[in-house]
């Protein structure tokens, strides 16, 4: 059962990025807990991080016929890519939407995510937590 | 560590509430296993469900001094009720927003949670699951 | 062929409550038309008036297993309740709007029902006759 | 008691046009329903369909002094024709709007009735009966 | 110096319609005041009513050829017709828009003229004494 | 001379509830100054608070015939109950709304109050003074 | 018969202000046509030009008493200032709204003028002599 | 395979009308280009041009059971006619919306077209050219 | 304690501007109310009536080092003077906004008032007792 | 006669991407007839597929002085991207815009088009044969 | 080369007004940066500050034929005045709109420059300094 | 000091691109007047032309640690781009918006700036010497 894993742009610099928002974890803490929690349930990650849209979109094509299913956080893009929406479409395996704050408690334009119009579902707002609690819901549809 | 599960509006018809969106999982199926993994995790719960925003506010301020946080799905008061929304920034414990179907991905005025905004993070989209992976971001915030 | 009427806030004061857009014909006259002619079309009521929302969908939920139509006149909350609407969804019995008044032909805010969205249809603008009108609508779905 | 009946655009189709939507029967058939109806209540009916915007403002004119009141399905003219909705205005016998579908359930656009502002009341959702019980609704009003 | 006059759709009934907005000059009058004034400034005057849009459009096109200048009441049309706009920037003489009442002054939706957009200019508020004062805008902008 | 008095929803929580906006008043020192100034100007006062909004509803009906005048802080339902203004419609008493902050000064949903539209005034920004002020303005009212 | 016009911000450099849309008469040349029409009309005219709108509004208020009528080319405030519309409201002499330009054939913005809804009507697109119709119009009201 | 062509209003004075938008050719020019094209094909043209929207229906609603499919260029109409759209809902024969220019590269109004919303496809600012790429449009949809 | 009062455009016509809504006091009628009142609380006042935004800017700057507090009626720049607002931020003594008339009871652009932003608080709807509770909440705030 | 061809993102899935939408043909077969049809009419293609909106503006830009025209796919990029618009608006070629199915017979959101604003024009809604007439477009747009 | 600085309202209370805003220096310190820069690059500048619109339109008229170029602050009437934005389209010389804090970070209304809309350019957020780049930016347009 | 410069999307083909809009200078002249102008003020210039919203992400994030500042041009990005914006948030140097054309006087749509929100500030309208005043506006920032 793997699972393809895609932070979406800036996230590189969690830990340094605004901390007050998003706190002082680094991305290689969060990818340890990723790969923690995905061995404690029996599933393998591919993990990537990447600023370019079209890559996103490329990540998430790659993974038809080799992954399960996904976690997608795309970030900035959630609130303007039509492109990666249509991908989430268009890829036959779950894409579950992660964020780690409470996109709905922020500003109005974080509000609305045109990507998660795609996806199967969303957590949002548990920090790096986002991410394991989206692995168990992954697995939850896998199995259920 | 006790959790207060508040089920808002229409939820008491789970199971034959248009079961091509919801499920024919029944309230009852959910309520055990929200029980059930509550055990798991070492936590109790007190589950309610009413159709009254105003009992949801009473439920919420009932829980001050007695639970250590509360899972919320105020169903379609989600979308109107600035009342509730007031109830959960006014409480002092962590509120976890939950529904059962994805909101982003249904009509328009599903998109916008007003509730939303005052909780502390949102799990949409896994059916009876998103009650369950609420109860293990909660753990999460109360351990973390 | 058992109906369920309901009357929603404010329409207990019916007769002297805003008598120039309202009239002066009180609750209780129109709850007198409706049961004579459900009796003369063979059917019988089962009449409500309540303010709170709550209520509403609890009656409705109500109504299941035990009625073959209802008449709701939401009265303000059609134009803010998502919570009735759902329940309005989620009861397999017709149900049908009533309005005393015609709401396209006063403020703004009046045109949009979001209760009617649910409903299978609308009478508006009869005074006390669009329940009767509504009954005799119920029983044409009912018998045809 | 003459009444006017127009049928607007499209209606000429009725039976064979969007079945899913509209039902199998033709509009001869609604006709033949309007006129029993008619007769039972004692009125004599004036019917028209027309798919030209000016011809149902001509024949709304056309009823100043010789029908005691119309029935106006303005179908798609409903949603953009200030026209039309000055003419009701302009005539002094009473209009009820009649819709074969619920105008509150299908797109945004049908919603808002901006002939409706300056009609008696509506009734919508019933298929043909609509224009019985607008028959109804019409005696209701001159009679009482 | 010949001018095309067109009446649009319910002006027929002016002195009836609404007179407390449009008064009570009837359209035969308000043309005994155009065709004199006409005269008083040595122009001939060839007028029209009608209740469809079409028509309209085609009595511009007709004034091709014919007409100096056309005053234009295209009444409810202003508010919705395109295809009235564009014919007046079709046609090569000068078109002057003419309305009894104060369309700024009255529900939103009047404030809004597409059809005044193609046309020279405005002249609105002083019930028939509009028309007359159009033909004198119209004399000074053929003179000057 | 009776007033009626009506605290909205998390009014109760007052003094606790997101102290840095509403102030460390409790709702109880609240209701003492209320009483205290009531006394002072010869007025006695009926205070209710719930966070129920068809029980405003109930609490506004039941004070026709019973009360000169009624203060009503809304809170939350302030921005949204259609059904609470239509009740300060429909009774014969003038209703005063009052806020604790300044609704102008905060987000932009809170500018908007719908229940205002139906009172007689509003006093908004004092701190419990909102309260005396009303009954100052009530008074005012009633004597001249 | 006295009127007073007056001439808003920025017409002051009428002739040499953006001649491609205002032309090259300067505002001299207006108002001794304004005065010439006016002598021939048996009128006197006390002609302002300021780019101060609480200035306009004393010229209204000053009007009271001393006019029979005025008119009043806003500019600019004509789309932004509902201190003048008040004013407009507040004096007792018709006042008519005059624009060099047609405001309906510009950008967006000067489609809609606040002041105009106060105003007794519109005159617009005419150049200078706008002006000269606004006088035989405001002529018309007096006398009619 | 006989095809309905459908000009809409203002079409034609084409080759006189705005030029520097819609070109030179006369709309004879361009009916003997859809000749030509259609004879080169193995189809037949029925050509009509009218400014009346309900004409554009009736014309539609002909086409039921003697033609394959439409050519329709409602110009102006394209923007505002729900009319004409439910037309094209309702007929059974595939309708392809034509216009000379880029509706896309224009005002804003007219970017959005109700009646493309009924169509199978649009072909939008080839001039002329654009009749007879929809006829080949046709002519792979009939083939295919 | 000083307090600097300013009523803004228009409001030196109070009693005779549209009394229907304004009433038939006069401003000196207020002024006396003002000045008796502020005695009778131990406090001077310095009152003011212009037309002209940048006065009511500037004599809010002049209360800067010599006054305790203001009342301020904007009248109509309420609802558009961003400039004011700024004004009423500028300056450090606090600023309480007045009007006659209920803004939220009014038409829709009377509901939002850009100025009341920058104040402490409202008082809205009780006539030139508006002004005297003014005084009073002043009075607290300072006192308090 | 060198033609640039470009498909957007997704397009790469065509074929088993929501083939109800989008048909089941490949995007090799449409790459197929393209060059099938642009050897028939003497044209030569170039065609690339990105998923990198960057990269579709470096196809256009390295078009400049080697191709004659583009046929432009934009795919969800279409509703979004000013910055391939302004591409499109930058190269001198003219560029048309393709699209598989009927944007405007779709979701609100695909109805706008920014990158149309910026081409010659635009085909859309015939599949695999969208890119055909589109070269064909160009060919008369070339040849003309 | 003589250039036109004008400091809308509020300005003359920089270094007291908002500090964590707008900073600590006074205008009259600014005034001295401007004059110091503006020697340097062989400019002479004329300075003025003022609350009032009507006097920055007589003020920009006033530089005709006297000042090669102004930098215009208007501070808030920047997002309401068309008057002041006619009057920088009526001037003959190059106007450039000066900020000291960035107007798109701040608060909605504040993004949007109706004046910006008529000014050659726009420096915005660098405090004081802006008004020194924009001595450079005229001396750069002027030399050019 | 040394400063990263990024043109954004079709900036390499200035000179050629639109240059009635643009100017005739291109790219390279535009990044030696830079260079120079750099030089003067003692700075050095790290100078990217980029298509891709991604790279441009990554140029910013590559500053981190071995810039002073940033200049940013993100040309049709700017209006689009929430995820070029929160780079600028994430890195910790200045970054300043440069536009070659005024932004406010174009298109509504170029208005906005979703990038601008996230810069110190903006200087746009003064061709080439907008990245000029950039540089002196940085050095202003890094020097104070």
């Amino acid at each position: 059962m793997n699972v393809l894993v895609i932070h979406g742009p800036n996230l590189n610099l969690l830990g340094t990025r605004e901390p007050e928002i998003y706190g002082s974890t680094t991305l290689e803490q969060v990818d340890a807990a990723i790969s923690s929690a995905a061995e404690a349930l029996g599933m393998t990650v591919d993990i990537h991080q990447t600023a370019r849209e079209g890559e996103i979109i490329e990540l998430l094509h790659g993974g038809i016929g080799s992954v399960a299913g996904a976690l997608l956080n795309p970030a900035a893009y959630s609130h303007t890519s039509r492109a990666i929406a249509e991908a989430v479409r268009a890829v036959t395996f779950p894409v579950i939407e992660i964020h780690l704050s409470n996109i709905h408690a922020r500003e109005p334009w974080r509000r609305r995510s045109v990507t998660a119009e795609a996806a199967v579902g969303i957590v949002s707002g548990f920090g790096s937590n986002s991410y394991v609690l989206g692995l168990r819901a992954l697995k939850g549809l896998l199995d259920g």
